[in-house]
């Protein structure tokens, strides 16, 4: 850096700062002392290395910048001022505020920010992603940048990011570690030991850079050097909290709180007051992505005979392989492949299918990541593994990105491996995500046609599938829409209404059988789609069987089918005397028959319970 | 190792692969690969290391055995058998089957089972929380030692268990990490580069010692280095999957497959047959813990005032500082000890506090091991960020420990940090975990009388706190039995039922008062327990008056308190007239006040739909 570059850029680093101050003291909240301390960070960064055209950030060659410390909002935004596309009057009285852009943490409401970030550990994991994306896919060369606390190495899922990061050899990813020594209630575990976090990046398969982040030459060598890496690289910035605020410069105390006006007043007064320093960023170069989306690519789906035996994976598999035809189509896979059947586009798109090992979290992160450039990503693993990447599935919800998860090997079904390995709460905390889809399909040919349906469809979307093979019972030509169920049994005589999904459908069927026996006739309704759910066609068959309804999940009772149908029914105004039956305490291990009956969730369950309401 | 040790262990080591072979094959499932590269190290430890009274598994002195890759199942159970808890019939006849304490993954219903694993990454960090108990607290010398398989070191929970076995200097801390190569479906990423491996675990503060994990003098050396460590250690064996049976030796395509009934023959026979050696274990030597459960211990919750303004994540920490009169009570932080008040139990007990920092998995997986020990665990974080471990709130589930969790800065209420801070779908996955209690009390008293019971409460609890400071409604001498619900306001006129908790406790109190405005009368239900409910409270507000009910929860639509409330009303033979009112789409920052309005969930909100509900 020369002379002259070195005093702009401190200009810059003085406005951020005071900018980052005036914004939190004005609305009395905020992280001021978090954004203080990577300030001088980010001017070097914004105004010499990160290649953005900040007119237009749809443009596939722009860096990304992360902000994985989302509470470093202020310095964020203060950045967006110093840019030009957000203005002092926008910093200055919506930061905060009811219907502003500039939230406490960054969403993607803002164009210059792809992903909402804010729980720790989930930006630099999700950057992974959009370096996969840039490296093996697009194959242009942006960069990626993402800006970590140094609390946040304390979570797991950033060692996955380094590790993946290491593994796929992604030279266009930098992460900044922000090592201010000080966590929101004191010392982090690690203070200032630059080395000790030095050894664990090496050891992970990155490249660690050691630095003084207030020396503003040092930090530019330093992204140079990171540039020119042939592996991944750390910035680890030896920092001070709050820098530049004498009075409360490495203390205890100030975490997310704003100064007061009168400490902000004089603060801003000893780093020269306000400014409107306007800078540029580097342009990219032109360039143009590897990859073209073609969303309107014709998919041959898999066809499947009706009454033949087949697991809703195997389909899941089968679909994923034919949606390969569409480049922008990409699978992850977290080392369950062979079982989950994802291993089936890795048959026919093996450039397109990334091993995430086993770490939940890392895939569905870098899932977000590939999202944001435009890829469909489709990952999977066990339903029960998902809830490890529960606080992931979350937040992609709040970033409304669009991916698609697969959960296997649903519910007691699966037999003899035990409750560890049956999803039985996924429907609860996947309908509970903001934007998302849920999906259970009971057989091959509506597991294809659903699969197919969630490419083209945005938000989160989660399909369910069973371990075991069991009979196809749908024709190719039937249509299954997202947000509808369909009547499998009726007839006028109906008494009751079976609802079920997956293979509660199954038993549902079965079930309708032993009540002929009977004499008593039941309509048999298969609820694939829990979210949105088909109010219409459940409230009809509710009224037409005397609002006698049976509905059966292989799931624990809170937040599942059951009570997807028991609101969708109350909401139409029907008062349904609707028994429900769901897995009930701990499962063990069996075969899969005898544990949907140890369950309570058989078809002799489902019969008696019709039964009762019948009886009654 | 004297040569005769040698050959005996050895005898063993074959007794093992045989019957890991053997139980598998009987039952034509589970994983023998994965079981066959640990034989060695299994013998040598058990044999030689592992001091455990087999007869009495209660023992406080017995070292502990986890068995993070759980599904090395048939390894374990043959150790069981060798040691003479476990016989051959019923390894042979009941392995994976219905009703067997040998399930498919180990479960605490076995005695010798700390906690129920088979999702990796759960077990080691449990671990940690054992090592703590017996470092920090028994202060009794027994060592924890866990298995990892090689392909589970890509989770990141590991690493948060590594480095915090290092901070704490947790020296009774041994993993064994089974390096075999080979995944569920293929090449592991690192293979057999042990230094890879050394050089992560020495970064994250432990000792590595890496082995031929088939060389019994070496594994015996190996668990004396480990012992004589003055930190955590981490014993990298480099194994061969498949070991002993040729035919299957590193090769893929063996995971979780039995071998057939000839493959199988043939291997029994080439080492050496089935035999009937019993062993013992070194036993452990007479010790007491430092510390002795007083459960019975006199507790003086603290007194609030009918009218002040308390927040209810304040009234948890002085609760907790109130607690700590029991001396089995303790509490872990996720750095964020200052806002969910866990702090205030540091203040007084600052021995039985421990510091996490970011890092829920571990929090929560440590609490587990606590718990192992007979602690009390009481672990705290924002309600969003137990997303973060709601795998291992699942698993605790299934271990069917009791551990107390509670998640503060629930809902939009929380005001400018935004969405990725609100907790809006943990109701719905906590009420989905097996064995779970779910509360969100709306005051002060009501939460420490509720904070106080869980600390009695086995199983999983959840305690959603409330950043915002609301008025104390309760008196002291009102008892708030979990499972029940509060009548906060009522009278023979009410014409319509308003249920809430948590915040929308106040808002329905806020819109009564506007309803009475208009001539109407209100009921309005405290719902501080959403599982177990209270149907019978619930049912009788609900008839008195109309079935006109709405309810009202600070969470998205699917799996909290509307549906709670809805199944509970449904199920007790009502028709209601429910409106369900909860947080719409994604919300942004603003003031408490705002964003509840926003959401659609204020008590503005609330009497509308009242009125809607009497108009019709």
């Amino acid at each position: 850096m020369s002379p002259d570059d070195l005093e702009s850029v401190a200009d810059l680093a003085r406005q951020l700062r005071v900018d980052s101050i005036r914004c939190t003291t004005a609305v009395g909240a905020g992280h001021p002392t978090s954004s203080l301390s990577a300030a001088d960070l980010l001017a070097v960064l914004v105004t010499r290395h990160l290649r953005y055209d900040w007119a237009d950030p749809k443009r596939p060659e722009n860096d990304h910048l992360i902000f994985s410390k989302g509470h470093a909002s202020p310095l964020l935004y203060s950045v967006f001022r110093a840019v030009g596309v957000v203005s002092e009057e926008e910093l200055m009285t919506t930061y905060r505020r009811l219907g502003a852009r500039l939230q406490g943490h960054p969403t993607p409401i803002l164009p210059w920010v792809d992903l909402a970030t804010g729980s720790l550990g989930v930006g630099v994991a999700a950057a992974v992603g959009i370096a996969l994306a840039g490296k093996k896919l697009d194959k242009i060369p942006y960069r990626v940048y993402s800006l970590c606390g140094d609390s946040e190495l304390a979570e797991g899922s950033v060692w996955e990011a380094f590790d993946k990061a290491g593994y796929y050899g992604l030279s266009n990813f930098t992460t900044i570690v922000d090592v201010n020594r000080l966590g929101q209630r004191g010392p982090t575990e690690l203070g200032w030991d630059l080395d000790a976090y030095a050894a664990r990046v090496a050891a992970f398969g990155c490249h660690p850079i050691e630095i003084d982040g207030h020396d503003l030459g040092a930090i530019d060598k330093a992204f140079d050097e990171a540039s020119g890496a042939d592996r991944p690289s750390v910035i680890l910035a030896r920092t001070i909290k709050g820098k530049g605020v004498p009075e409360v410069e490495d203390k205890n105390g100030w975490h997310g709180v704003a100064l007061p006006a009168d400490l902000a007043e004089r603060a801003i007064a000893a780093l020269g007051g306000p400014s409107s320093i306007v800078v540029t960023s580097p342009k990219p170069e032109r360039a143009i992505p590897a990859i073209t989306p073609d969303p309107n690519e014709e998919i041959t789906l898999p066809h499947y005979s009706i009454g033949d035996s087949v697991a809703t994976r195997k389909a899941y598999g089968d679909t994923l392989a034919a949606l390969a035809a569409r480049p922008e189509v990409v699978v992850l896979d977290a080392e369950v492949g062979n079982s989950t059947h994802s291993d089936e586009f890795n048959k026919v798109a093996p450039d397109r299918y990334f091993e995430a090992f086993i770490s939940e979290q890392l895939m569905v992160a870098a899932s977000c990541g590939l999202a944001v450039r435009g890829y469909v990503p489709f990952a999977a693993t066990f339903g029960a593994f998902f809830s490890r990447a529960f606080d992931f599935v979350r937040m992609a919800g709040i970033s409304e990105v669009s991916i698609h998860l697969a959960g296997s090997h649903a519910g007691v079904e699966i037999g003899s491996d035990g409750p560890s390995q049956m999803a039985l709460e996924d429907l609860a905390s996947m309908r509970a995500v903001n934007d998302s889809t849920v999906l259970y399909p009971s057989d091959a040919t509506s597991t294809a046609a659903l699969v197919a349906s969630v490419a083209n469809r945005s938000g989160i979307s989660y399909v369910r599938t069973t371990r075991g093979s069991y009979p196809v019972i749908y024709g190719s030509d039937e249509e299954f829409p997202i947000g509808g169920a369909k009547v499998v049994r009726s007839s006028p005589a109906d008494a009751v209404t079976l609802i079920g999904a997956g293979v509660t459908l199954h038993e549902s069927l079965a079930a309708a059988d032993l009540l002929a026996q009977d004499g008593i006739v039941a309509r048999v309704v298969d609820c694939y789609s829990l979210k949105p759910i088909d109010s219409t066609t459940l409230a009809a068959a509710c009224a037409a069987t005397g609002n006698r309804v049976v509905v059966t999940e292989d799931h624990y009772p809170a937040g599942g089918l059951g009570e997807a149908v028991l609101s969708a029914l109350v909401e139409s105004g029907l008062s349904p005397r609707l028994t429900h039956l769901a897995v009930s305490g701990l499962s063990e291990s069996g075969t899969p028959a005898e544990l949907l009956d140890h369950a309570g969730i058989s078809r002799n369950h489902i019969a008696e319970a019709a039964r009762a309401l019948i009886s009654n």
